[in-house]
C-alpha cells in the first residue's frame, strides 16, 4: 500500500451514497485499494492523516477551454456578440501554442487547487495543450475544435482544423494508460454545416472516439437553426449521426425542446451544465431537471474562465442547485446529493470513464481530493453532503491527487512550476497577446 | 501614523469608483489618515506590504442572523414550513443564551475571514448577541425582531420583546463610539399587526432609532397581505408611519410591485437583496434593477448561514449580478461595479453610516480588508473590479480591519478565541440544541 488516509471522513459517491466516518482509504499502484472503518493491517509506505478531513472523488469538469486563461476578465458584462468579436476574437487571432500552453498550465494549477481531477477541454493549439496536460498529470478528454464557414471548401484530408484533429489523435488518444483521451468535436451547428457533420461522425465511429459538441446554448441560436432547417440543432445533428459516436457530450443545452431531451437521452448523450457561465453571459437557465427526468445524464461543467471567470466546480455545484431552485421556486429541486453527482459519477459517465473514476471504491483510479472541515465556515457539521453543495469552495480544497499520485498539496504543486508559468505568462503571453506585461 | 499598507492596489470605492495602483493608506487613531500614489513622509508604527494585494473597504453585511450558526445545514432541500416548523423553530426553543453567543462568536469569525467588517443583525438573545459583537470588535447595527400574534395581548411596557428590545437599546445604543448601533424592528407584516406597527414606530421615531423588517420575502406572504388589507405590505406599513424611522431596512423584497418600489425610494427605504437565500428558499429573484431604477438604495446581505449556508458576502455579490443577467437574459444587467457598491457604499448608507464608511477615503473609519491577487485564479488581472466581482471569494481575504484594529490575518483572530468557541459549541452548544456533541 502506497498511501492510507486515516481517520477520514470518506463520501464515497457510491450506488448508496455511503458516507463513512472515521474511516480509512488505501491506495496502491494508482488504485483505491482499501475502503474500511477499521484499519488496514497492512503497513502503508506512507499515513495521511485524515482527522478533521473530508475525502471524496476528485470533481470532473465536463466542459472548459482550458487555454483561454489569458483572456480572464477581459471583458466582462458586456453582449455576446461584442464580447466574442471585439475582445474575444481579435485577442485569440493574436494568441500561438506558447500562450496556449501557458494559458493551459495556469487553469490546470487552478483546477488542481480548487479540486478537479478530471477535464473534458476543447480548444485549439492542441499540441501545446496536450503537452500541458500530459506534464501536469491531470486526467483530460482533450478534442479539437472543428468549424466550417459556408464559403469555404472542405475536404477532411485538407482541411486545417481536421489534420490537426486527427493529428492529436494519433499522438495523444490513450496517451499515459488512458490518462489523456481524445474525442472528436464539431464546435456548434450553427458554425458549420452537413459536410462536416457527416465527416466528422464518420471519422468518430470508425475511429471509436467520443464527440463534445456545443448544443442550443443560446435562444437566438436554437430558434435560428429552427428557422433554418426546421429541425432544432439536436434533430439536426441526430440526422447527421453526430450522436452516434460515443461516449457523446451536448455542452449548454440551455434550450432544448422536451423533444430533444427524449432524443438524446434515447441517444445516451449527456448534457453539460454550465450555470456560471450561462448567467454571467446571460444565456439562459437550463432545464436540469427535466433532463434528468427525460433520462439523460447531466454532468456540470465550468466553460472558460473568461465566460465565468473561475474554474471552481464547487461554484457550479451551488450554483446548480440555486438555479434549479430559483427556476421552479420549488425549494426541493436538484438537492444537495444530486448536484454532487453531476460533479462526479455522471461527470465520469459522460467522460465515458465511468468504470475508473467518480467514486470511491476499491478498484477505481485513486482520484481523490481532501477538504479541510475544521473552519469556521464548516462549522457544525450537521450533514456532510449538505457542506459540500452548499458550504464548500475550492478553497478548502487541501490535497489532490490523480491516479495516486498527489499533484496539489497545501498551496504547493508538484508537477506544475508556478513561478515558471507566471513568469512565461507575464513576460511572453501578455506582451503577445495583449502588448503589455501586465495584467 | 500607526499602519501604513504599501504598494498596494487601493480598490477605494469613491464617487469616482477611482482604482490606484502602487498606492499608499495610511490609518491614524482608527481613520483613514492618508491616500496617495506617493509614500507619506511621517513614519508610520507599522507597515504592511501591499505588494500583489487588492486593498478595498470591508463588506457590509446589511441583514442576517448570527446567532443561527448552530443549525447550518441542519436542515436543507425542504419546504420553507417544513424548514421552519419541523426544524427551525423546535430547534431554537431549545436554544438558550448561551447558545447564542457561541453561535454569534462563530458567526463574526465567518464573516471577518470572509471580508466583512459591518452586519445588520436581527436575531433576540440580544443582550448575549451584543456582548459577542462587542466583544469580537465588529461594527454591527443590532435589534431585536420583535413580532406579536393575534390572539395575544399587547402592552410595549409589558411585552418581553418590546422589554428586550428597549433594554438592548438603553444599554448598547452607540456602544464604543457608535461601533453598535441599536435599530427598532418589526419581524414582519405578517407576524404582527397594527399595535405593534403603531407603537413601534412611534418607539423609533421618538428615540431616533432606525428600523429592520422582512418585506415581501416569498409571494405566498406578499399575495396574504394583499388578499388580507387590500395594500401589499409596504403600503399597509407605510399607512402606520414604519418607514418614517430612519434609516429603515428592509430585508429581501423579494416580491415588491413598482409601487411598492416607488414609495420606498421616496420614503428613503434601502432594500437589501439576499440572493443566494433566495435562491435556496426558492423565495424568487429581486428585481434588483427595477429598485435602483426606482430610486431605491440596494444593499446586500447574506441572511443567516442556516438559509445560504455561508455569510461570504462576495458570493452575494457574484449571485446578485449573476441573478441580474440570469433573469434579464442581459449580460450588462448589474455590472461589477454596481454589484461591488451594493456590498460598500450602499450597506453603508442603509446602516446610516455612509458618512463613516464604505469608501476609502481620509477621514472614514479605517473599515479595511485586504486580498492576495497573486493566486493562479486571480492570474492575470485585467480589470480588479471584475475580478472582485466574478472571481474572488472570501477565501481570498488574507487581512481584515476595523476601525484601524487588524481583527483577522493570515488565519488568525485577535479578538475572538476560536478554539474556546468551537470547545463551547461541542460541549455545550450541541448537547443542548441537538443532544449531541458532534454536528
Amino acid at each position: 500500500m502506497d498511501t492510507l488516509f486515516s481517520n477520514v471522513t470518506v463520501v464515497t459517491m457510491d450506488e448508496d451514497l455511503r458516507v463513512l466516518f472515521s474511516a480509512f482509504v488505501g491506495v496502491t499502484d494508482g488504485k483505491i485499494s482499501y475502503l474500511s472503518r477499521k484499519a488496514p493491517e497492512e503497513q502503508p509506505q506512507q499515513i495521511i492523516n485524515g482527522e478533521g478531513m473530508v475525502l471524496m472523488p476528485g470533481l470532473i469538469n465536463c466542459h472548459t477551454h482550458l487555454a483561454m486563461s489569458p483572456m480572464r476578465g477581459y471583458a466582462d458584462d458586456v453582449e455576446l456578440q461584442t464580447w466574442l468579436s471585439d475582445y474575444i476574437f481579435p485577442t485569440e487571432d493574436r494568441m500561438d501554442g506558447r500562450c496556449a500552453k501557458a494559458g493551459t498550465l495556469l487553469s490546470i494549477a487552478e483546477c488542481l487547487r480548487f479540486g478537479t481531477t478530471s477535464v473534458s477541454d476543447m480548444y485549439f493549439f492542441s499540441e501545446d495543450v496536450a503537452q500541458a496536460i500530459a506534464d501536469s498529470g491531470i486526467k483530460a478528454n482533450m478534442c479539437r475544435a472543428v468549424m466550417l464557414m459556408p464559403d469555404q471548401d472542405f475536404d477532411f484530408e485538407k482541411d486545417e482544423r481536421c489534420r490537426e484533429a486527427v493529428a492529436l489523435k494519433e499522438k495523444w488518444h490513450g496517451y499515459d494508460n488512458g490518462r489523456i483521451r481524445v474525442d472528436a468535436s464539431i464546435h456548434a451547428e450553427y458554425t458549420s454545416d452537413h459536410r462536416l457533420w457527416d465527416t466528422i461522425s464518420e471519422y468518430a465511429i470508425n475511429e471509436g472516439l467520443g464527440m463534445h459538441v456545443h448544443l442550443s446554448e443560446t435562444k437566438a441560436e436554437h430558434e435560428a437553426c429552427k428557422e433554418r432547417y426546421g429541425l432544432t440543432a439536436a434533430q439536426l445533428l441526430d440526422c447527421h449521426h453526430v450522436w452516434d459516436a460515443k461516449p457523446a457530450i451536448a455542452a449548454h443545452c440551455v434550450w432544448l425542446d422536451p423533444e430533444d431531451m427524449q432524443l438524446l437521452a434515447k441517444r445516451k448523450v449527456s448534457a453539460v451544465h454550465n450555470p456560471c457561465s450561462n448567467l454571467k453571459l446571460a444565456s439562459g437557465c437550463a432545464k436540469v431537471e427535466d433532463m434528468v427526468r427525460a433520462g439523460m445524464n447531466v454532468a456540470l461543467g465550468t466553460d472558460s474562465n473568461v465566460s465565468n471567470n473561475t474554474l471552481d466546480l464547487f461554484e457550479e455545484i451551488r450554483a446548480a442547485t440555486y438555479m434549479a431552485k430559483g427556476r421552479s421556486l420549488d425549494p426541493k429541486a436538484l438537492p444537495a446529493q444530486a448536484a454532487l453527482m453531476m460533479a462526479t459519477v455522471c461527470g465520469a459517465r459522460a467522460q465515458g470513464r465511468e468504470a475508473e473514476c467518480g467514486m470511491i471504491k476499491p478498484g477505481m483510479d485513486a482520484d481523490l481530493i481532501m477538504l479541510d472541515f475544521t473552519q469556521p465556515h464548516l462549522m457544525p457539521c450537521h450533514n456532510v453532503m449538505s457542506h459540500l453543495a452548499y458550504c464548500v469552495s475550492g478553497h478548502d480544497v487541501v490535497m489532490t491527487m490523480v491516479r495516486g499520485k498527489i499533484l496539489y498539496a497545501a498551496g504547493k504543486y508538484t508537477t506544475i512550476d508556478l513561478e515558471a508559468v507566471v513568469k512565461e505568462l507575464s513576460e511572453y503571453v501578455m506582451p503577445k497577446m495583449f502588448g503589455k506585461k501586465e495584467g
